[in-house]
């Protein structure tokens, strides 16, 4: 029987869960929960819309709920909420309120007897996996993460907030000397400039004073003062035309040594990612498979990426896995 | 408390294990269990040396046995047999005998209430590990495993049984154009020959036919037939000079596609290991840190590196993985 799965929220992330779970061939999607109205709301398969107070409902009809909300303001609620029906997985990535929601979803799922798996994506996700698996192997060594070329949406928000600029994007960069460095094993310690550039296409309001914005992008704090930053003034067109994807990516590095030195080890990870949205959601996807097995064998409680067996996240048994991808 | 670390049989991959352990902050390595005469064998470290046959009795001192014995001789009897008193990791590699040694290790684990993993390392181990989650992420799409730049053991060993060969060094190397189409995600169609090429450092024998040991070993079946192979003769002195290390390394690439092929994704893992026997020590220690805590919490049975959480890997806690490394 296939696993049984919802969405709550229709936004880019639930736009590709609803094509992952169409890609995989454990799962069918039941449901789609929304804020809107369920009449405005036209999935891209014929999934059935709900409104999203409706959800606890249908509880028993459902494996696993992604919840497919931001983290700033719909997850800090929704997951300990829903987790108190269903079985959940978030995308949660406010890397300092980690502790805090981690804590508000275990006591719900302690509660329901569920399991939620909060911060799946690749950055908290798959990246944070390589992270713990880099320092397990190698204890003697360095961490790096650089992140892109990639479309970063907190940025491109950022430069659409300056008075005069009516679309931006924003390419978050890494520097390919630091990247060299790292590769080659030089351990380097990197300045946060050293590490990233951005690149901004801002297509501003006619008459508006470029020079300004320009000063106004580069010099801000957080955001752009501590980078190398070049802003382009394009058109509306050209914004649509060139820079409609949402592509992203990065790299994780673990380098180290082994016998007390002599000898040095590389560990690179890498994504190169034409959706940021869709593979993140091919993520979530297989993590909610994990929620749902672990629930069926009795488990329960607040889980991370770091607390899921790999074997769970496949669809084939443990024995096609050791036969064929050992 | 520390854990009590155990190793058997003292070559170079015995000999990672003692650095390993010896680098990991919450173990001691407590026993080095040899075939050999123990007066005759010379750690590094001031473990003590004990008889093989010595090992059962010192079941209740050892929290880990990690077992540096070879796939084709030892490991098929021993990791069975040892797993009847501790908990083992191997770094069994055999891959068509995987799924009956998994079977007799965990007939042994069952009997004893111990846990035994098996087939721990880069490949299989990491690799393993690095197709898994690439497949569950990305159900669409292509698997490729490219090794080197590196030493074959394997076929250094074949080039020395050919007559008037002295010594040999064998490197895998991969194609560069197909890591490359690869990479832009073109998913090629590669064959053996497209994937890798093999290059050898030869001693040979004063007045031996050169011409003749090069043309067996290029068209060696298995080992040489199937890619394009170059042949160096040089000298006793050059091989020691410029090729005593034993280092390896190489790639796995998950290619595929999101919503119905309209995204491609490229995910890349890769290592450079300046020494393939200190790297591959490595990863076991982590593992033999999961075997004692699994254990501990009332696991037994065979385990292989998917069925691993991996929390049970890092020596820090739940609380500080979430905090620092998510």
């Amino acid at each position: 029987m296939k696993l049984k799965i919802a969405i709550a929220g229709y936004g880019n992330l639930g736009r590709g869960v609803e094509c992952a779970v169409t890609a995989a061939p454990d799962m069918e999607l039941c449901a789609l929960f929304t804020r809107r109205d369920p009449i405005s709301v036209k999935p891209s398969t014929n999934v059935p819309v709900y409104s999203m107070d409706k959800a606890p409902e249908m509880k028993n009809d459902i494996d696993v709920l992604i919840l497919c909300g931001g983290s700033a303001n719909d997850l800090p609620t929704q997951t300990p909420e829903f987790a108190k029906h269903f079985n959940v997985i978030d995308s949660f990535d406010t890397h300092a309120k980690i502790p805090e929601h981690f804590a508000n979803v275990d006591k719900s799922c302690r509660e329901s007897g569920k399991v939620g798996i909060i911060s799946v994506g690749w950055d908290p996700g798959m990246f944070s996996l390589n992270r713990l698996y880099g320092q397990a192997i190698l204890p003697e060594g360095n961490d790096y993460t650089f992140w892109g070329k990639g479309v970063s949406q907190g940025h491109s928000d950022a430069i659409r907030r300056i008075d005069g600029v009516l679309d931006a994007r924003q390419y978050t960069i890494p520097v390919d000397a630091a990247l060299e460095s790292v590769r080659r094993g030089d351990n380097p310690t990197l300045t946060t400039r050293e590490k990233h550039t951005r690149e901004c296409f801002v297509v501003a309001e006619d008459g508006a004073d470029l020079a300004r914005i320009e000063k106004e992008i580069v010099t801000m704090p957080n955001y752009f003062a501590d980078y190398d930053t070049t802003v382009h003034f394009i058109s509306k067109e050209e914004l649509l035309r060139d820079h409609a994807g949402i592509p992203h990516g990065g790299r994780v590095f673990r380098t180290g040594t082994t016998n007390g030195g002599k000898n040095s080890h590389v560990i690179e990870y890498s994504l190169k990612l034409d959706s940021n949205p869709e593979f993140t959601a091919s993520v979530l996807v297989a993590f909610a498979r994990a929620a749902a097995r672990l629930n069926a064998e009795g488990v329960s409680g607040a889980k991370t990426v770091f607390d899921i067996a790999p074997a769970y996240l496949h669809a084939e048994s443990g024995e096609y896995l050791r036969k064929n991808l050992l």
